[in-house]
């Protein structure tokens, strides 16, 4: 691409930066600001800047937090020795929006994938390990998406663990609600055969 | 949406005024940023405000440029007097891409959308209706997209500049090179037919 301006490619090229950004949607984001008074762009950039330099990770559950602890770990009508392993905060508030959920939860910040370069050093793992040794944690959920990378990161915290008294368990996996089964890949119709569950269960959910 | 975070959330809404950009792109979007060394987001907000800030638009075309006079306009290799009119700079850009045309442009910043609020006062129409009167301009080639509002604009202007000493044309409409008729919209297919060309005049573009 050629600019007439060294200041629109300069703008430009940063948006570009941006995962899923490519430089002909750079350029339209950064025409719209152009369109719009300066003070859009001065509170767009002053919302990042100040969110980059000042945000908290909660010092015990490693959630993005304005606070050192955050509101979640801070409230004392949850759950505390009940823990949900979860990737990042989206899915803290996937989980929190269903309100089926009362524990207290752990951001791992990632999942270990060697192809990546994350390995378990990476991530927030050994506090979680922590936690489970001082006997703080009774139950364990491990929530991460059902990947490759995410079996591999329940199989090594479930490892680190072995021998606490500690239950641990994964959110179930099968067809989703309103899903017919004929277009249900067979992985998942056949874990959901496999672990099927008592009927008397299924009705009070 | 439920944000643990004030400053996350402030910055996710700002990102999400951006056009096509929605809540869960715009938190997408901030995460990565969170990942990053602080300077990335640094070097983002800076390269976006210098350009709100600094940015100029050529006095004689309207083309964003970094000087009072784009470098087009100020090449002296170029046909001052024929000039194409477009919307914005990405028309210019993708008209400069093709290497085919050696005049000026005329920027008119939006093309009369009844609709949108745009009548011809918000474009820069006038300018270039002076530019005519006076003389400069011996052919004006219309290069707006093909749609209602393009065709209102081109004849807008059309009608503004008639009885001046001026020859006006517009870009060709028909069909892509590449394409196969039978995939061809019909009202494209029927002005490609009205609009055939010699074809010895075809043999040598």
């Amino acid at each position: 691409m050629e600019f007439s301006s060294k200041l629109l490619e300069n703008a430009v090229n940063e948006m570009s930066q941006l995962p899923g950004i490519g430089k002909r949607t750079a350029l339209r984001l950064v025409l719209h600001l152009l369109r719009q008074p300066k003070e859009q762009t001065l509170d767009f950039t002053k919302a990042l800047n100040t969110m980059r330099s000042e945000i908290k990770l909660c010092k015990s559950c490693h959630n993005i937090s304005d606070t050192d602890i955050c509101d979640i770990c801070a409230n004392p009508n949850r759950t505390e020795n009940i823990v949900c392993v979860v990737e990042d905060i989206r899915d803290v508030m996937a989980i929190e929006n269903t309100s089926s959920f009362k524990g207290l939860y752990h951001v791992l910040g990632g999942k270990i994938s060697p192809m990546d370069g994350i390995g378990p050093n990476e991530l927030n793992i050994y506090s979680l390990v922590e936690k489970v040794k001082q006997g703080r944690i009774s139950e364990l959920i491990f929530a991460l998406g059902s990947t490759m990378e995410g079996d591999t990161t329940n199989f090594y915290i479930y490892k680190q663990i072995q021998g606490c008294d500690v239950k641990t368990s994964t959110i179930a996996r099968g067809i989703s609600v309103g899903n017919e089964l004929e277009y249900t890949d067979e992985v998942t119709l056949g874990r959901s055969i496999i672990n099927r569950i008592p009927f008397e269960a299924s009705l009070k959910s």
